[in-house]
């Protein structure tokens, strides 16, 4: 009988990262990416090539505290070793939070079934947030921003809040609840949904923060869901502020109550 | 009668300030100090030199949630203004909290009554946290370092835990309370006392750390408050994880719960 190799597995990564000095996840031909950094350290760890694919794809200067990702391998490392290799070849502002052997047929992307995104709003200056926050100095009036988001609940087209990007077939998604909470000084906008399309999250935080403005209204919103519009993009939230905060599969349990990153 | 200037005035000043890219609170010969950014800031409102005074010297890579300081100034704005002008003038990384007239007597360091430093141990690997925590491998037995901690309170001379410093007359300094708390995977000690000396917080940070790895007990802590030893100066725990927590004056109510700066 031929020599076999090792049996190939599928390994599924949870990271965290801080996207400031990063062009995003996904590798880009300038810049340094996250892909880019597992694929460098695994392959080095592996001996050969290895190619990692992400639950989603987060912009330049947009962080993660659990972005999914998964590889087949044939890295012959029980998974916490490699966690800790992966770990002591990364960079810091990239951390992978566990390392775990699954299902052949697990995809990041395609397994899963819903995501959350977290986005922070600092009332006032801070001297550590900056990274991750949007400091905005206009008060806001939370019960509008409230309001402004039940608009978005639900399956709606949202092709005014995205931008043409040829790897969407569909502009449709349903967004499942937008929830905003006062910590400190800072409000805390998680919004639940199937998938984000390219500036989704930035574009309906930027809609909420001018609805807490008084600057727009919850009418306002509905029309750009019913009829394409160029608003939103005008409205976009800095990168700094938003965090994949969770991506979800067949039966995991939902997070409880949004934690802030840094307390103000 | 002859024209009078501006009747001079002591301003109060409280701020922030992550010290990661800074040479700490004093001007130095080389790089960015917090004294001389907030000099060189005031100094073009004022329209000409303007000396502030801090109530303590923070190192290179240290930290601050509410430094005070203080200056006699003759600036013609309103507290509120100044604190806004100040912070536009101002990089990202130090933030004007407050500005307060005072009593002309007030002076930041010799008017307090106490300091209260906080530092941050992780017991995990964080993309976000790494310039604001000690990140320590091994297991800490929580307990122990209580045990370590009551060691330090009271009037002690504490030369084992400090580095020459000509402007230091004494080394005996009054402990009143070291806190050691658990959030998440952050370990929380907070250091209350009359004064510090120079390295002494992160020396005694370094010495309870050590206790908890189960190298040091309370017994060799006692004998340093004994004896001048150089073991301290070996445990020296990395600025990044300090802040400078509150600094008291007359009357000041005592801090609740400490927080962390960021949650892991």
């Amino acid at each position: 009988m031929a020599a076999r190799g090792p049996t190939p597995r599928t390994l599924r990564l949870t990271l965290q990262y801080d996207g400031t000095g990063l062009v995003g996840w996904q590798r880009q031909k300038q810049g340094v990416s996250v892909q880019g950094l597992l694929e460098a350290a695994l392959g080095r760890l592996a001996g050969r090539p290895v190619a990692v694919a992400g639950a989603g794809r987060t912009d330049a200067g947009v962080h993660a505290l659990g972005q999914v990702a998964h590889l087949d391998t044939a890295v012959h490392l029980p998974p916490a070793t490699l966690e800790r290799r992966l770990n002591d070849a990364l960079p810091a502002d990239i951390n992978v939070l566990s390392a775990e052997l699954t299902d052949r047929r697990f995809h990041a992307r395609r397994s899963a079934v819903a995501r959350s995104y977290l986005y922070q709003i600092a009332r006032r200056r801070t001297a550590f947030g900056k990274p991750f926050v949007w400091w905005i100095r206009e008060p806001l009036d939370i019960a509008r921003m409230r309001e402004a988001a039940e608009v978005f609940a639900g399956l709606h087209d949202f092709r005014s809040f995205t931008d043409a990007d040829p790897e969407e077939k569909s502009t449709r998604v349903l967004i499942e609840r937008v929830q905003i909470v006062e910590r400190g000084d800072l409000i805390l906008v998680r919004l639940e949904g199937s998938h984000f399309l390219w500036k989704m999250a930035r574009r309906l935080v930027g809609a909420l923060a001018a609805a807490g403005r008084g600057e727009i209204g919850p009418a306002d919103i509905a029309r750009w869901l019913e009829v394409s519009s160029g608003e939103p993009a005008r409205l976009t939230a800095p990168a700094a502020g938003l965090f994949l905060e969770r991506v979800y599969y067949p039966g995991d349990e939902r997070l409880g109550e949004p934690v802030p990153v840094v307390n103000l």
